[in-house]
């Protein structure tokens, strides 16, 4: 019950791709190979589906999630004195780069999230008002809380007021839809290894065309080698050395199974829903965000500190679950957590009885307490 | 032939760990999971053992050799107006950052390589000598034609003339032997996918204790969550996001698997040299460096452009070569091959039968012309 942090199970079809991949097929994407297609060409194609982006070569493919949002916040055209919007939603992913920025000179505003991690759309506007800033940027979903934001209304409000919008999929995408040209995103991150099912090491940044971002890792392309710089076209201008070839494979067998297996939100949203109820009636404290929300509780546990009650789960029960910060510091005072959550986070695969499961132990923590 | 781009085959067991790590480990490194054992840190471990190196800790793991590259070079403390030297003899993953630093004030030197791709250490003095760099970077071997330089010899005399040095292992770590700390090399770039024999998707860079570099990449750590920076002690301070795992486990069971199948290094020489003498005795163009050297064999085949040549290779041969700059532009001029080369690198795996089929493809193409 980790799949915020990285979903499992994986279609059985992605670790085939893999092992498929590296033992037998020879060569490397754009340094000699004898495959008749490219590997992240496809993805990028498969992607885009998902997306609603109509431009593929717009999606530049790396390594995880941080790779695209380093890339978008080092690469966007800032100066000093510009001022970035963000949130206190956000991962350490975002906050990590932006205190960097903000040592060097560049003005960074932080929006209060709700009690739930949601980001109020009138909150959003007053501070655009007020701050003006040339870039914001935003998770579409808090990793604590589950809570989606209305990506659509906030980045039309960004618009207004002159800004950018990057948007953090990390958390949403293969579970909540996206339609990034019609909400007319700048820039969006995600990660192959959470909702799309894919392995670790996958990940990227979608760019608008017309966006240009100085590449922050630069290196070898494999063609065009004479120049000095990187190549100017997308996806080569942020795509320096060689590819994760055998994870694209995965993630790509992830991608075509996620297609032709479409996801039942409303049964995922049930299965979350009798955890809730019954944390509730377990005198656990419990994050409940209204809908739309992805399969994510963040709780405490009566008479124990996060750390406490997550390791005797996964100690005792095998239940697999995050405690703490969840590498966004600055949310848990706005939810009232200052100590940190625990989290447990479903996927299309848990079960009501899996469900079940976590509340006995659960039960258990708190009835040994009582004693 | 075209394993200094990846090295193909791979051992059947890294495509298992892969396929294995992905669908049956749940969880992520420091990230909530049920493994006993940290599979990054066991790298670490085999990584150590085959660099030379007492601190494990001290090697940083990444997505590929460009990352630790440009991590040690973006990440090393310079200022403008401090001066790296260089070589001719440079991947792109090398010049591509130092033409982007050298735009910020930095002053880079290149010193030319002798005929066979070799750095000679008396023209490195001279040069130390003459521009007193903060830095040093050089490849261990050119992967353009496969000479292996004197990485002891100009490390100190680096060290005699106060810079620090930066070894790009990337196309000899598994093949050549390495002692870091003997030799005393600051810092290190490598990649898993050549002669390691593991998936793409891994690489990173060892760094001499003491020596801090800024990230180059920042964002979550799964642990120290409430730091505004990146932690201090390695190898957190360089491993933003979430790592590569099932590669990692797939350059595990490489590492291991190389570990109980010494290298015959001997015999794979004795291939190249076969191979060698046969593209001279048809009237090929062929670099042939002194021992030590990789087994890469760069050539031009008279009558053709090594576009032309490579491209009947795997064509109607399925010989797979690599052809043009190699992502090393510069060493072109040096070597005497302005328009690039052939290029074929075998791997322990190739046999004299291989070659024997290599030779008489190309022998195909000479009589072609000749008619």
């Amino acid at each position: 019950m980790n799949n915020a942090a990285t979903s499992w199970p994986k279609p059985e079809e992605v670790g085939e791709a893999m092992a498929k991949a590296v033992c037998r097929l020879p060569g490397t994407a754009n340094r000699g190979g004898i495959e008749d297609v490219n590997v992240f060409d496809q993805v990028r194609e498969e992607l885009a589906l998902l997306m609603g982006v109509s431009c593929p070569e717009q999606i530049a493919l790396g390594c995880n999630s941080t790779w695209g949002l380093n890339q978008a916040l080092f690469g966007f055209p800032l100066e000093a004195g510009d001022t970035v919007l963000t949130t206190k939603a956000e991962h350490n992913a975002v906050l990590r780069p932006l205190y960097r920025m903000a040592q060097e000179g560049v003005k960074v505003v932080y929006v209060r999230t709700d009690e739930s991690g949601r980001i109020l759309p009138e909150r959003w506007e007053a501070a655009l008002k007020e701050h003006r800033p040339r870039l914001c940027v935003l998770n579409h979903a808090s990793n604590v809380t589950g809570a989606v934001n209305d990506a659509e209304t906030l980045c039309a409000l960004a618009h207004d007021h002159g800004a950018a919008f990057l948007l953090d999929l990390s958390q949403t995408l293969g579970y909540i839809p996206v339609k990034l040209e019609t909400w007319g995103v700048d820039l969006a991150a995600f990660t192959g290894h959470k909702y799309l099912l894919g392995p670790q090491g996958t990940g990227g940044l979608y760019v608008r065309p017309g966006l240009v971002l100085r590449p922050h890792m630069v290196g070898g392309t494999g063609v065009k080698s004479d120049l000095k710089e990187m190549p100017e076209e997308m996806p080569l201008h942020l795509e320096a050395g060689t590819g994760n070839e055998p994870s694209y494979h995965g993630l790509l067998a992830a991608l075509r199974w996620s297609r032709e297996h479409p996801l039942d939100r409303e049964a995922v949203d049930g299965v979350l829903q009798y955890l809730a109820d019954g944390l509730a009636a377990l005198g656990c404290r419990v994050i409940w965000p209204d809908a739309p929300r992805m399969p994510v509780l963040s709780f405490t546990v009566p008479g124990y500190t996060p750390e406490e009650a997550g390791d005797i789960l996964t100690g005792s029960y095998d239940i697999i679950c995050r405690t703490g910060l969840h590498c966004a510091p600055d949310i848990m005072e706005d939810i009232g957590m200052p100590s940190g959550t625990v989290r447990l986070s479903l996927s299309r695969f848990t079960t009501r009885k899996e469900a079940g499961e976590a509340l006995a132990a659960v039960r258990d923590l708190t009835e040994s307490v009582q004693l």
